[in-house]
Protein backbone atom coordinates (compact mmCIF):
# COMPACT_ATOMS: atom_id res chain seq x y z
CA UNK A 1 0.00 0.00 0.00
CA UNK A 2 1.14 3.53 -0.89
CA UNK A 3 0.48 6.87 -2.47
CA UNK A 4 -0.35 6.76 -5.86
CA UNK A 5 -0.82 9.74 -8.21
CA UNK A 6 -3.12 10.10 -11.34
CA UNK A 7 -0.82 12.05 -14.11
CA UNK A 8 -3.23 12.63 -17.60
CA UNK A 9 -5.27 9.19 -17.51
CA UNK A 10 -2.13 7.02 -16.03
CA UNK A 11 -1.84 5.79 -12.59
CA UNK A 12 1.29 5.20 -10.89
CA UNK A 13 2.79 5.11 -7.77
CA UNK A 14 3.73 8.95 -5.85
CA UNK A 15 7.45 7.52 -6.00
CA UNK A 16 7.27 6.99 -9.72
CA UNK A 17 5.41 9.72 -10.94
CA UNK A 18 7.91 12.89 -12.38
CA UNK A 19 6.89 15.60 -14.64
CA UNK A 20 9.13 16.80 -17.26
CA UNK A 21 10.74 19.77 -17.03
CA UNK A 22 9.47 21.89 -19.51
CA UNK A 23 6.13 21.97 -17.61
CA UNK A 24 4.83 25.50 -17.35
CA UNK A 25 3.65 24.91 -13.71
CA UNK A 26 7.48 24.50 -12.89
CA UNK A 27 8.96 27.25 -15.15
CA UNK A 28 6.29 29.94 -15.75
CA UNK A 29 4.30 29.29 -12.49
CA UNK A 30 1.30 28.82 -14.33
CA UNK A 31 -0.66 26.29 -12.42
CA UNK A 32 -3.35 25.94 -9.72
CA UNK A 33 -3.97 23.60 -6.88
CA UNK A 34 -6.66 21.86 -4.70
CA UNK A 35 -6.58 20.02 -1.72
CA UNK A 36 -9.31 18.02 0.23
CA UNK A 37 -9.29 15.36 2.15
CA UNK A 38 -11.68 12.77 3.35
CA UNK A 39 -13.70 11.52 6.17
CA UNK A 40 -15.24 8.06 6.86
CA UNK A 41 -13.38 7.04 3.70
CA UNK A 42 -15.30 9.47 1.56
CA UNK A 43 -14.12 13.00 0.81
CA UNK A 44 -15.41 15.97 2.70
CA UNK A 45 -17.47 18.24 0.43
CA UNK A 46 -16.73 16.78 -2.93
CA UNK A 47 -19.26 19.31 -4.66
CA UNK A 48 -17.79 22.48 -3.47
CA UNK A 49 -14.20 21.44 -3.81
CA UNK A 50 -14.71 20.25 -7.23
CA UNK A 51 -16.79 23.84 -7.78
CA UNK A 52 -13.95 25.59 -6.77
CA UNK A 53 -11.36 23.67 -8.59
CA UNK A 54 -13.14 24.33 -11.87
CA UNK A 55 -13.39 27.90 -11.22
CA UNK A 56 -10.02 28.38 -10.50
CA UNK A 57 -9.16 26.74 -13.63
CA UNK A 58 -11.39 29.05 -15.97
CA UNK A 59 -10.31 32.18 -13.88
CA UNK A 60 -6.70 30.96 -14.72
CA UNK A 61 -7.55 30.44 -18.17
CA UNK A 62 -6.45 26.76 -17.94
CA UNK A 63 -8.45 24.39 -19.65
CA UNK A 64 -10.23 21.58 -16.96
CA UNK A 65 -9.29 17.87 -18.56
CA UNK A 66 -10.93 15.99 -16.69
CA UNK A 67 -14.88 15.37 -16.06
CA UNK A 68 -16.22 15.91 -12.76
CA UNK A 69 -17.47 12.31 -12.95
CA UNK A 70 -14.34 10.65 -13.72
CA UNK A 71 -12.33 12.61 -11.69
CA UNK A 72 -14.16 11.31 -8.82
CA UNK A 73 -13.66 7.81 -9.59
CA UNK A 74 -9.74 8.75 -9.84
CA UNK A 75 -10.14 10.08 -6.23
CA UNK A 76 -11.71 6.63 -5.54
CA UNK A 77 -9.17 4.51 -7.19
CA UNK A 78 -6.29 6.70 -5.16
CA UNK A 79 -7.80 6.30 -1.98
CA UNK A 80 -8.40 2.25 -2.55
CA UNK A 81 -4.88 1.94 -3.37
CA UNK A 82 -3.40 4.11 -0.51
CA UNK A 83 -4.80 1.43 1.87
CA UNK A 84 -6.23 4.13 4.15
CA UNK A 85 -9.47 4.55 5.65
CA UNK A 86 -8.96 8.71 5.06
CA UNK A 87 -5.75 10.31 2.93
CA UNK A 88 -5.66 13.84 1.80
CA UNK A 89 -6.10 14.49 -1.78
CA UNK A 90 -4.57 17.20 -3.87
CA UNK A 91 -5.25 18.38 -7.77
CA UNK A 92 -2.53 20.03 -9.12
CA UNK A 93 -3.31 21.85 -12.89
CA UNK A 94 -0.78 23.41 -15.11
CA UNK A 95 -0.20 24.87 -18.10
CA UNK A 96 1.43 21.54 -19.68
CA UNK A 97 4.86 20.91 -21.80
CA UNK A 98 5.43 23.56 -23.78
CA UNK A 99 7.73 23.88 -26.65
CA UNK A 100 9.73 27.26 -26.09
CA UNK A 101 9.33 27.60 -22.02
CA UNK A 102 5.64 30.06 -22.93
CA UNK A 103 3.38 28.35 -25.68
CA UNK A 104 0.43 26.48 -24.22
CA UNK A 105 -0.61 23.15 -26.30
CA UNK A 106 -2.24 20.84 -23.82
CA UNK A 107 -2.18 21.25 -19.78
CA UNK A 108 -1.35 18.89 -17.10
CA UNK A 109 -3.45 17.20 -14.48
CA UNK A 110 -1.91 15.60 -10.96
CA UNK A 111 -4.07 14.09 -8.56
CA UNK A 112 -2.42 12.39 -5.58
CA UNK A 113 -2.90 11.01 -2.32
CA UNK A 114 -1.66 12.38 0.70
CA UNK A 115 -0.98 11.50 4.22
CA UNK A 116 -2.99 13.80 6.08
CA UNK A 117 -1.14 15.86 8.97
CA UNK A 118 -4.32 16.32 11.21
CA UNK A 119 -3.79 19.28 14.23
CA UNK A 120 -2.80 18.19 17.23
CA UNK A 121 -5.44 17.76 20.44
CA UNK A 122 -2.88 20.34 22.18
CA UNK A 123 -3.05 23.02 19.29
CA UNK A 124 -6.91 23.51 19.79
CA UNK A 125 -5.94 24.54 23.39
CA UNK A 126 -2.53 26.22 22.81
CA UNK A 127 -4.11 28.32 20.19
CA UNK A 128 -1.50 29.66 16.61
CA UNK A 129 0.54 31.69 16.68
CA UNK A 130 1.10 34.30 13.51
CA UNK A 131 3.23 37.19 12.32
CA UNK A 132 1.10 39.89 10.32
CA UNK A 133 2.50 41.12 6.83
CA UNK A 134 1.79 43.61 4.76
CA UNK A 135 0.49 42.01 1.65
CA UNK A 136 -2.46 40.68 -0.48
CA UNK A 137 -2.07 38.01 -2.54
CA UNK A 138 -1.92 38.07 -6.16
CA UNK A 139 -5.33 36.87 -7.72
CA UNK A 140 -6.71 35.82 -4.35
CA UNK A 141 -9.63 34.75 -5.33
CA UNK A 142 -7.86 31.53 -7.55
CA UNK A 143 -5.90 28.92 -5.60
CA UNK A 144 -2.64 28.86 -7.61
CA UNK A 145 0.57 27.46 -6.88
CA UNK A 146 1.69 30.47 -5.65
CA UNK A 147 3.28 30.68 -2.10
CA UNK A 148 6.44 32.64 -2.63
CA UNK A 149 5.45 35.21 -0.36
CA UNK A 150 5.32 32.12 2.98
CA UNK A 151 8.18 30.66 1.50
CA UNK A 152 10.10 34.00 1.84
CA UNK A 153 8.56 34.60 5.35
CA UNK A 154 9.42 30.96 6.48
CA UNK A 155 12.51 32.18 8.98
CA UNK A 156 10.70 35.14 10.18
CA UNK A 157 8.04 32.97 11.55
CA UNK A 158 9.85 30.49 12.63
CA UNK A 159 11.99 33.24 14.42
CA UNK A 160 9.59 34.73 15.96
CA UNK A 161 8.20 31.44 17.21
CA UNK A 162 5.22 31.37 15.32
CA UNK A 163 3.32 28.92 12.15
CA UNK A 164 1.85 30.78 10.00
CA UNK A 165 1.91 34.91 8.97
CA UNK A 166 -1.56 36.78 8.95
CA UNK A 167 -2.12 39.13 5.41
CA UNK A 168 -3.13 42.52 5.75
CA UNK A 169 -2.86 45.76 3.73
CA UNK A 170 -4.23 49.55 4.21
CA UNK A 171 -5.62 48.56 7.74
CA UNK A 172 -7.49 45.67 6.57
CA UNK A 173 -6.86 42.24 6.96
CA UNK A 174 -7.31 39.26 4.61
CA UNK A 175 -6.06 35.83 5.33
CA UNK A 176 -3.55 33.66 6.45
CA UNK A 177 -1.21 31.88 4.05
CA UNK A 178 -3.51 28.80 3.61
CA UNK A 179 -6.69 29.54 5.98
CA UNK A 180 -9.30 32.20 6.14
CA UNK A 181 -9.84 34.15 9.74
CA UNK A 182 -12.85 34.88 11.53
CA UNK A 183 -12.97 37.45 14.52
CA UNK A 184 -15.59 37.52 17.69
CA UNK A 185 -17.06 40.56 19.36
CA UNK A 186 -19.57 40.41 21.53
CA UNK A 187 -21.05 36.85 20.22
CA UNK A 188 -20.76 38.76 16.83
CA UNK A 189 -18.36 36.53 14.17
CA UNK A 190 -17.10 38.56 11.15
CA UNK A 191 -14.52 37.27 8.50
CA UNK A 192 -13.30 39.23 5.56
CA UNK A 193 -15.71 38.92 1.85
CA UNK A 194 -12.67 40.36 -0.52
CA UNK A 195 -9.22 39.73 -1.12
CA UNK A 196 -9.20 36.52 -0.12
CA UNK A 197 -9.33 32.43 -1.04
CA UNK A 198 -13.12 31.69 -0.64
CA UNK A 199 -11.97 28.23 1.81
CA UNK A 200 -14.53 25.47 1.26
CA UNK A 201 -14.30 25.05 5.27
CA UNK A 202 -15.07 29.31 5.65
CA UNK A 203 -17.92 28.40 3.51
CA UNK A 204 -19.06 25.15 5.51
CA UNK A 205 -18.23 27.25 9.07
CA UNK A 206 -20.14 30.15 8.02
CA UNK A 207 -23.71 27.67 6.97
CA UNK A 208 -22.91 26.90 10.68
CA UNK A 209 -22.45 30.16 12.09
CA UNK A 210 -25.16 31.45 10.30
CA UNK A 211 -27.64 28.90 12.19
CA UNK A 212 -26.04 29.58 15.66
CA UNK A 213 -25.23 33.31 15.52
CA UNK A 214 -25.15 36.79 13.62
CA UNK A 215 -22.58 36.36 10.91
CA UNK A 216 -21.20 39.75 8.79
CA UNK A 217 -18.97 39.09 5.87
CA UNK A 218 -17.64 42.65 5.16
CA UNK A 219 -14.22 44.12 5.44
CA UNK A 220 -12.41 43.64 8.94
CA UNK A 221 -9.61 45.46 10.26
CA UNK A 222 -6.42 44.67 11.68
CA UNK A 223 -7.46 46.46 14.71
CA UNK A 224 -10.40 45.13 15.55
CA UNK A 225 -8.51 41.21 15.63
CA UNK A 226 -6.23 42.88 18.01
CA UNK A 227 -9.34 43.76 20.04
CA UNK A 228 -11.59 40.66 19.53
CA UNK A 229 -13.02 38.72 22.04
CA UNK A 230 -12.07 35.52 20.16
CA UNK A 231 -9.68 35.30 16.61
CA UNK A 232 -10.10 31.67 14.71
CA UNK A 233 -9.10 30.50 11.57
CA UNK A 234 -10.10 27.66 8.97
CA UNK A 235 -9.11 25.34 6.48
CA UNK A 236 -9.10 22.05 5.86
CA UNK A 237 -6.60 20.65 7.98
CA UNK A 238 -7.53 23.09 10.62
CA UNK A 239 -11.24 22.48 11.26
CA UNK A 240 -11.74 25.77 13.68
CA UNK A 241 -8.09 26.86 15.03
CA UNK A 242 -7.72 29.58 17.62
CA UNK A 243 -5.36 32.41 17.03
CA UNK A 244 -3.87 33.25 19.98
CA UNK A 245 -0.83 35.68 19.25
CA UNK A 246 -0.06 37.90 16.61
CA UNK A 247 3.78 39.19 16.33
CA UNK A 248 4.04 39.74 20.28
CA UNK A 249 0.41 41.11 20.87
CA UNK A 250 -2.20 38.25 22.54
CA UNK A 251 -5.23 38.08 20.96
CA UNK A 252 -8.67 36.75 22.40
CA UNK A 253 -9.55 36.01 25.64
CA UNK A 254 -9.31 32.66 27.77
CA UNK A 255 -12.98 32.31 27.06
CA UNK A 256 -13.09 30.79 23.49
CA UNK A 257 -16.94 29.28 23.51
CA UNK A 258 -17.81 30.55 19.96
CA UNK A 259 -14.62 28.56 18.26
CA UNK A 260 -15.04 25.60 20.53
CA UNK A 261 -18.75 25.22 19.52
CA UNK A 262 -17.94 25.93 16.19
CA UNK A 263 -15.43 23.09 16.25
CA UNK A 264 -17.46 21.06 18.15
CA UNK A 265 -20.59 20.81 15.60
CA UNK A 266 -17.72 20.21 13.19
CA UNK A 267 -16.60 17.23 14.88
CA UNK A 268 -19.53 15.94 15.62
CA UNK A 269 -21.22 16.27 12.00
CA UNK A 270 -18.22 14.96 10.32
CA UNK A 271 -18.52 10.91 12.71
CA UNK A 272 -21.37 10.74 10.82
CA UNK A 273 -20.46 12.43 7.23
CA UNK B 1 23.48 16.42 -31.17
CA UNK B 2 20.90 17.56 -28.87
CA UNK B 3 19.91 20.11 -25.95
CA UNK B 4 20.91 18.87 -22.25
CA UNK B 5 20.20 19.62 -18.72
CA UNK B 6 22.23 19.82 -15.93
CA UNK B 7 20.23 18.86 -12.52
CA UNK B 8 22.10 18.37 -9.15
CA UNK B 9 25.25 16.87 -10.51
CA UNK B 10 24.01 15.27 -13.58
CA UNK B 11 23.59 16.24 -17.47
CA UNK B 12 21.53 13.77 -19.24
CA UNK B 13 19.38 14.56 -22.53
CA UNK B 14 16.53 17.93 -22.00
CA UNK B 15 14.31 15.01 -23.45
CA UNK B 16 14.96 12.34 -20.66
CA UNK B 17 15.19 14.92 -17.54
CA UNK B 18 12.02 15.02 -15.21
CA UNK B 19 11.52 16.24 -12.05
CA UNK B 20 9.47 14.61 -9.19
CA UNK B 21 6.47 16.15 -8.67
CA UNK B 22 7.11 16.83 -5.15
CA UNK B 23 9.25 19.19 -6.14
CA UNK B 24 8.70 22.84 -3.96
CA UNK B 25 8.78 24.88 -7.59
CA UNK B 26 5.46 22.98 -8.89
CA UNK B 27 3.65 22.64 -5.88
CA UNK B 28 4.23 26.26 -4.45
CA UNK B 29 5.55 28.56 -7.17
CA UNK B 30 8.94 28.44 -5.11
CA UNK B 31 11.42 28.92 -7.81
CA UNK B 32 13.61 31.51 -9.76
CA UNK B 33 15.16 31.28 -13.24
CA UNK B 34 17.85 33.02 -15.09
CA UNK B 35 18.33 33.05 -18.99
CA UNK B 36 21.06 34.43 -21.14
CA UNK B 37 22.29 33.45 -24.43
CA UNK B 38 25.86 32.92 -26.36
CA UNK B 39 27.50 35.11 -29.12
CA UNK B 40 30.44 33.53 -30.66
CA UNK B 41 29.92 30.41 -28.22
CA UNK B 42 30.28 32.57 -25.34
CA UNK B 43 28.42 33.42 -22.26
CA UNK B 44 27.06 37.27 -23.14
CA UNK B 45 27.84 39.28 -20.00
CA UNK B 46 28.49 35.83 -17.65
CA UNK B 47 29.64 37.99 -14.65
CA UNK B 48 26.43 39.91 -14.51
CA UNK B 49 23.68 37.23 -15.03
CA UNK B 50 25.55 35.53 -12.25
CA UNK B 51 25.82 38.06 -9.94
CA UNK B 52 21.97 38.28 -10.59
CA UNK B 53 20.99 34.67 -10.58
CA UNK B 54 23.11 34.71 -6.74
CA UNK B 55 21.19 37.58 -6.46
CA UNK B 56 17.79 36.29 -6.51
CA UNK B 57 18.49 33.03 -4.78
CA UNK B 58 19.45 35.33 -1.47
CA UNK B 59 16.32 37.60 -2.20
CA UNK B 60 13.88 34.47 -2.16
CA UNK B 61 16.04 32.31 0.65
CA UNK B 62 16.89 30.10 -1.71
CA UNK B 63 20.87 28.53 -1.06
CA UNK B 64 22.55 28.51 -4.10
CA UNK B 65 23.81 25.04 -4.34
CA UNK B 66 26.85 25.81 -7.56
CA UNK B 67 29.82 27.77 -7.36
CA UNK B 68 30.60 30.18 -10.29
CA UNK B 69 33.15 28.29 -11.57
CA UNK B 70 31.46 25.25 -11.43
CA UNK B 71 28.37 26.84 -13.03
CA UNK B 72 30.55 28.32 -15.94
CA UNK B 73 31.66 24.57 -16.51
CA UNK B 74 28.91 23.24 -16.88
CA UNK B 75 27.52 26.09 -19.00
CA UNK B 76 30.33 25.06 -21.28
CA UNK B 77 29.33 21.56 -21.50
CA UNK B 78 26.27 22.13 -22.44
CA UNK B 79 27.05 24.49 -25.40
CA UNK B 80 29.42 21.86 -26.39
CA UNK B 81 27.10 19.11 -26.09
CA UNK B 82 24.51 21.39 -28.32
CA UNK B 83 26.29 21.23 -31.21
CA UNK B 84 25.48 24.52 -32.12
CA UNK B 85 27.51 27.43 -32.14
CA UNK B 86 24.94 29.84 -30.04
CA UNK B 87 22.21 28.98 -27.75
CA UNK B 88 20.20 29.85 -25.21
CA UNK B 89 20.67 28.96 -21.34
CA UNK B 90 18.69 28.87 -18.67
CA UNK B 91 19.11 28.35 -14.77
CA UNK B 92 16.48 27.02 -13.23
CA UNK B 93 16.16 26.99 -9.17
CA UNK B 94 13.29 25.88 -6.99
CA UNK B 95 12.91 24.54 -3.31
CA UNK B 96 13.33 21.16 -4.46
CA UNK B 97 11.46 18.13 -3.17
CA UNK B 98 9.25 18.38 0.16
CA UNK B 99 8.18 15.76 2.18
CA UNK B 100 4.53 17.67 2.98
CA UNK B 101 4.69 20.07 0.16
CA UNK B 102 5.78 22.96 2.11
CA UNK B 103 8.78 22.05 4.16
CA UNK B 104 11.90 22.52 2.45
CA UNK B 105 15.23 20.14 2.31
CA UNK B 106 17.76 20.88 -0.45
CA UNK B 107 16.98 23.04 -3.61
CA UNK B 108 16.95 21.76 -7.21
CA UNK B 109 18.82 23.56 -9.57
CA UNK B 110 18.21 22.89 -13.60
CA UNK B 111 20.79 24.40 -15.95
CA UNK B 112 19.55 23.91 -19.56
CA UNK B 113 20.13 24.45 -23.23
CA UNK B 114 17.70 25.66 -25.40
CA UNK B 115 17.21 27.08 -29.37
CA UNK B 116 17.50 30.56 -29.54
CA UNK B 117 14.44 32.27 -31.01
CA UNK B 118 16.08 35.59 -32.27
CA UNK B 119 13.41 38.44 -33.07
CA UNK B 120 13.41 38.54 -37.33
CA UNK B 121 14.75 41.68 -38.93
CA UNK B 122 10.93 42.70 -40.19
CA UNK B 123 10.04 43.25 -36.44
CA UNK B 124 12.41 45.28 -35.89
CA UNK B 125 11.50 47.92 -38.75
CA UNK B 126 7.58 47.38 -37.74
CA UNK B 127 7.87 47.48 -33.73
CA UNK B 128 6.30 45.76 -31.18
CA UNK B 129 2.68 46.02 -30.60
CA UNK B 130 1.70 45.87 -26.56
CA UNK B 131 -1.82 46.09 -24.41
CA UNK B 132 -1.26 48.01 -21.23
CA UNK B 133 -2.48 46.14 -17.95
CA UNK B 134 -2.56 47.53 -14.33
CA UNK B 135 -0.35 45.66 -12.31
CA UNK B 136 3.05 45.37 -10.51
CA UNK B 137 4.85 42.07 -10.49
CA UNK B 138 4.93 41.00 -7.04
CA UNK B 139 8.81 40.77 -6.00
CA UNK B 140 10.00 42.78 -9.24
CA UNK B 141 13.67 42.89 -8.50
CA UNK B 142 13.56 38.99 -7.88
CA UNK B 143 13.57 37.07 -11.13
CA UNK B 144 11.07 34.58 -10.17
CA UNK B 145 8.86 31.91 -12.07
CA UNK B 146 6.12 34.18 -11.22
CA UNK B 147 4.08 34.84 -15.03
CA UNK B 148 0.87 34.26 -14.03
CA UNK B 149 -0.31 37.45 -14.90
CA UNK B 150 1.02 37.22 -18.70
CA UNK B 151 -0.28 34.06 -19.07
CA UNK B 152 -3.79 34.65 -17.81
CA UNK B 153 -3.66 37.75 -20.26
CA UNK B 154 -2.26 35.97 -23.25
CA UNK B 155 -5.36 35.88 -24.92
CA UNK B 156 -6.53 39.69 -24.67
CA UNK B 157 -2.77 39.70 -25.92
CA UNK B 158 -3.36 37.80 -28.64
CA UNK B 159 -6.99 39.35 -29.47
CA UNK B 160 -5.39 42.90 -29.31
CA UNK B 161 -2.76 41.70 -32.20
CA UNK B 162 -0.35 42.11 -29.44
CA UNK B 163 3.18 40.05 -28.50
CA UNK B 164 3.03 41.65 -25.09
CA UNK B 165 1.78 43.69 -21.99
CA UNK B 166 3.26 47.05 -20.35
CA UNK B 167 2.30 46.84 -16.49
CA UNK B 168 1.79 50.36 -15.35
CA UNK B 169 0.40 51.28 -11.31
CA UNK B 170 -0.92 54.82 -10.48
CA UNK B 171 -0.03 56.28 -13.74
CA UNK B 172 3.45 54.91 -13.50
CA UNK B 173 5.29 52.46 -16.14
CA UNK B 174 7.59 49.77 -14.87
CA UNK B 175 7.94 46.69 -17.75
CA UNK B 176 6.71 44.19 -20.08
CA UNK B 177 6.38 40.91 -19.23
CA UNK B 178 9.87 40.30 -19.56
CA UNK B 179 12.12 43.00 -20.87
CA UNK B 180 12.91 46.97 -19.53
CA UNK B 181 11.45 50.20 -20.76
CA UNK B 182 12.82 53.11 -22.39
CA UNK B 183 11.46 56.32 -23.87
CA UNK B 184 13.01 58.96 -25.46
CA UNK B 185 11.98 62.59 -25.93
CA UNK B 186 14.13 65.54 -26.88
CA UNK B 187 17.01 63.28 -27.37
CA UNK B 188 16.75 62.43 -23.42
CA UNK B 189 16.45 58.91 -23.17
CA UNK B 190 14.65 57.76 -19.50
CA UNK B 191 13.65 54.43 -18.02
CA UNK B 192 12.06 53.25 -14.63
CA UNK B 193 14.74 52.43 -11.93
CA UNK B 194 11.75 50.92 -9.38
CA UNK B 195 9.19 48.15 -9.18
CA UNK B 196 11.50 46.32 -11.92
CA UNK B 197 13.47 43.50 -12.53
CA UNK B 198 16.92 44.79 -14.16
CA UNK B 199 18.00 43.62 -17.03
CA UNK B 200 21.00 42.64 -17.64
CA UNK B 201 20.76 44.31 -21.18
CA UNK B 202 18.89 47.09 -19.75
CA UNK B 203 22.42 47.49 -18.00
CA UNK B 204 24.11 46.97 -21.19
CA UNK B 205 22.26 49.68 -22.62
CA UNK B 206 22.63 52.32 -19.94
CA UNK B 207 26.21 51.92 -19.94
CA UNK B 208 26.00 52.37 -24.05
CA UNK B 209 23.79 55.39 -23.54
CA UNK B 210 25.31 57.16 -21.14
CA UNK B 211 28.26 57.39 -23.28
CA UNK B 212 25.93 59.17 -25.74
CA UNK B 213 22.82 60.88 -24.58
CA UNK B 214 21.84 62.04 -21.25
CA UNK B 215 20.18 59.17 -19.69
CA UNK B 216 17.67 59.34 -16.32
CA UNK B 217 16.43 56.55 -14.37
CA UNK B 218 13.66 57.90 -12.20
CA UNK B 219 9.66 57.15 -12.52
CA UNK B 220 8.13 57.52 -15.64
CA UNK B 221 4.58 58.28 -16.77
CA UNK B 222 2.29 56.44 -18.96
CA UNK B 223 1.53 59.56 -20.03
CA UNK B 224 4.91 60.46 -21.03
CA UNK B 225 5.31 56.77 -22.41
CA UNK B 226 2.16 57.65 -24.59
CA UNK B 227 3.72 60.85 -25.99
CA UNK B 228 7.53 59.82 -26.45
CA UNK B 229 9.58 60.57 -29.73
CA UNK B 230 10.43 56.59 -29.17
CA UNK B 231 9.33 53.89 -26.74
CA UNK B 232 11.89 50.83 -26.76
CA UNK B 233 12.38 47.45 -24.74
CA UNK B 234 15.57 45.95 -24.08
CA UNK B 235 16.09 42.05 -23.15
CA UNK B 236 18.49 39.37 -24.06
CA UNK B 237 16.58 37.95 -26.61
CA UNK B 238 15.08 41.45 -28.29
CA UNK B 239 18.23 43.53 -27.58
CA UNK B 240 16.64 47.18 -28.40
CA UNK B 241 13.37 46.49 -30.16
CA UNK B 242 11.31 49.55 -30.75
CA UNK B 243 7.53 49.74 -29.63
CA UNK B 244 5.12 51.35 -31.93
CA UNK B 245 1.56 51.13 -30.31
CA UNK B 246 -0.11 50.59 -27.10
CA UNK B 247 -3.70 49.75 -26.94
CA UNK B 248 -4.96 51.56 -29.65
CA UNK B 249 -2.48 54.17 -29.85
CA UNK B 250 0.81 54.31 -31.81
CA UNK B 251 3.80 55.72 -30.31
CA UNK B 252 7.05 57.49 -31.14
CA UNK B 253 7.81 59.30 -34.45
CA UNK B 254 9.07 57.57 -37.39
CA UNK B 255 12.58 58.47 -37.00
CA UNK B 256 13.72 56.12 -34.59
CA UNK B 257 17.26 57.46 -34.68
CA UNK B 258 18.04 56.78 -31.01
CA UNK B 259 17.30 53.41 -30.66
CA UNK B 260 18.91 52.30 -33.80
CA UNK B 261 22.06 53.56 -33.25
CA UNK B 262 22.00 51.61 -29.84
CA UNK B 263 21.26 48.62 -31.51
CA UNK B 264 23.49 49.48 -34.12
CA UNK B 265 26.39 49.84 -31.36
CA UNK B 266 25.11 46.75 -29.53
CA UNK B 267 25.97 44.60 -32.91
CA UNK B 268 28.71 45.90 -34.04
CA UNK B 269 29.99 44.87 -30.22
CA UNK B 270 28.62 41.72 -30.28
CA UNK B 271 30.43 40.81 -33.82
CA UNK B 272 33.69 40.80 -31.66
CA UNK B 273 32.26 40.13 -28.15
Amino acid sequence: MAHHCYLNNKIDSVENTNIHITDLGLLRGYGLFDYFRTYNGRPFQWDWYWERFDRSAKLMKLPNPISKEKAYSVVMALIEKSGLEDCGIRFVLTGGYSPDAMKMIEPNLLIISEDIHPVKESEYEAGMKVISHEYVRDYPEIKSTDYKHLMILQSDIREAGATDVLFHKDGKISELSRSNVFIVKNNVIATPDTQILRGITRRYILELAKANFKVEERSVALQEVLEADEVFTTSTTKKVLPITRIDNQLVGSENRSVSKFLLEEMNHHLKTW
